[in-house]
């Protein structure tokens, strides 16, 4: 067993982290449990978006609650990567403006079976994240 | 934007797939807010098990709570890729025999700085899972 380096990330980091993957994870509580979804997602107008169908348990559990929402990457092994965590409140985006520039970052939504026509928008209130070297 | 297939995973599918990552996510609650941290983990005597420091706010989030614990992996566009996810309660190992098998399992502490040397163990009451193809 290692005894890995840990450095804290700047805010700055982490965010140019988030822009580096595709897919990210959200913890949301659906029906009293803790849950984690991985979700395609993208940065645009300086908050973290993705899509979701309408009136599914994600959709409800993300409407004004505050959510986690993480991004990591690691080599093979998992002994040296970085992760990176938003904390933050998260709403549905309605103004045609907002939802054009979305658009326009054609995201996929992997994790979400069939037409996922809304978007929620998580605001990076607060930011965090740590490298690992193993 | 595509329209992915999904694929509901069996229990028997979600463990075999367990095995296959050596990092995993856990979704806590520390000060009031989720937190979603990357661990290394590994799959023994059927619960997933993992290291953590004495003292922390992961080991008292993780003392007899319901927590939520995810892997997942897909390719680098993000477009496809499988994810499981355990939902249980996490208790600390504390019996000398119980240690002594998830030592030799050998876990890293990729997320977790310095001494790790309490041992969690999340039981696999529900097990979920899907694939997705884009």
């Amino acid at each position: 067993m290692t005894r890995p380096t840990m450095e804290v990330l700047s805010d700055d980091k982490c965010i140019d982290l988030l822009h580096q993957v595709p897919v990210g994870r959200i913890a949301v509580t659906v029906d009293a449990l803790p849950v984690i979804l991985p979700i395609n997602f993208a940065v645009v107008d300086g908050a973290v978006v993705f899509r979701t169908p309408a009136g599914t348990k994600l959709a409800a559990a993300t409407t004004r609650a505050v959510v986690a929402f993480e991004v990591d990457s690691y080599e093979a092994a998992g002994r040296s990567g970085w992760s990176a965590m938003v904390q933050g409140v998260a709403t549905e985006v309605t103004d045609l403006a907002g939802l054009r520039r979305i658009e326009a970052a054609a995201i996929d939504s992997w994790a979400l079976d069939g037409a996922a026509d809304h978007v929620i928008r998580i605001e990076l209130h607060r930011v965090s994240g740590r490298r690992f070297t193993g």
